[in-house]
């Protein structure tokens, strides 16, 4: 195809504004003392389901806020709204990530204060998302047990632009036969030393470990690029 | 961003490419008398199950063939190739979606003969593949029971882009507290009319009624262009 190179040059030209804008959030991020999180997952992985629960469990310590992207609809944020923390939805239109520009513009319009963490829901997609940097202090990607164990070998990009893996919906994962140790082994071998949680928003497993590493690393010295 | 109206002109190029193609497979589909069904979902909602069934199921009847899409692994290719059926697998590298392109190609490189139906799995994704005309007959979008009712809300595009929608791993219907009435009414408000199946590769529900509407399809003659 001819169009291909192009395309690819006007790509690039993309992806280095983007990385300009990520780097100014994440320095702005850094001076206020904000960690920002933010998730990735195909969608239906649970990834409002799961980030529903951990800002109703860290509200009542901390300033948390939520930023959250989908194509279409309000209906993520009205499910965070729950948890009683600010929550602001992108809607993307026809795009299938966030970038760090509509990160960005969200804040400015939003005005909100001071925060402790700031977490930001991609768009449902394991492709699309990888090559946007948003300023964040960590990205998660969620997988749930009901994918199958080979995600992790089949989108190894997404893997290797996150930092901590959490398998999701361990509720289900009898019903589903879920083989915990081949997923381990699946992203060991794209993502050799990557942590791991396995937890369900459902039946409060593996909650508290997790939230433990998160407030663990806003008493650590932030660094001004992620880990 | 500035680059972004030269983005959206060479994606139009890109489009218009693929259409092209499109248009000369779905022609050589049609002399051939092959019907061909494209299958697009999330990344893990069962697309590889559902089609090694339905391999299995009409193999013994018709001359069927499966060529399957993602950006890595050829693990879907080997697990459809437990049903006897000629599967072949295209990776895509980091791109989101088959084009018409990549079918032509792995068809040519192939040579397969003369085929009843062929089936074409798509990389996971509910965004990307939405654009992608890859000259099928049937385009089935797949929406498991653990993702949520909402998806057909949130990706509106994916199933304006598909003819049937197939609910999937009914069998985990109850453990995830399944409600099929507001799935149906939020198809039925992206796309009125659209039909659909709701089945399990597992327990075999509802394949049997999929199977009849698939195969009552190559019974009619086929058209130029699909309904």
């Amino acid at each position: 195809m001819s169009v291909e190179p192009r395309l690819l040059e006007v790509r690039k030209n993309v992806l280095k504004q983007n990385d300009v804008i990520a780097r100014e959030l994440r320095e702005r991020f850094r001076t206020q003392r904000t960690f920002v999180v933010s998730l990735v997952s195909s969608p239906g992985a649970g990834k409002t389901a799961f980030l529903e629960k951990t800002l109703t469990l860290l509200q009542p310590h901390y300033r948390v806020a939520a930023l959250v992207g989908d194509l279409a609809t309000e209906n993520d944020a009205v499910r965070l709204a729950r948890s009683q923390a600010p929550v602001r939805q992108i809607t993307t239109g026809t795009l299938c990530h966030l970038e760090a520009a509509m990160v960005d513009n969200a804040l400015k319009e939003w005005g909100i204060g001071k925060l402790d963490f700031l977490f930001i829901e991609n768009v449902g997609n394991l492709v699309c998302p990888s090559s946007y940097d948003l300023g964040e202090n960590l990205r998660l990607v969620l997988l749930s047990v009901t994918e199958g164990e080979d995600k992790p070998l089949k989108y190894p990009t997404i893997f290797n632009s996150a930092d901590v893996a959490v398998i999701t919906k361990m509720d289900l994962a009898e019903a589903v036969e879920f083989d915990e140790e081949t997923v381990k082994a699946n992203i060991q071998a794209v993502r050799p030393g990557m942590r791991h949680f396995a937890v369900s928003a459902k039946s409060g497993v593996g909650l508290q470990e997790y939230l433990q590493f998160l407030t663990a690393r806003i008493a650590e010295p932030m660094q001004q690029e992620p880990a």
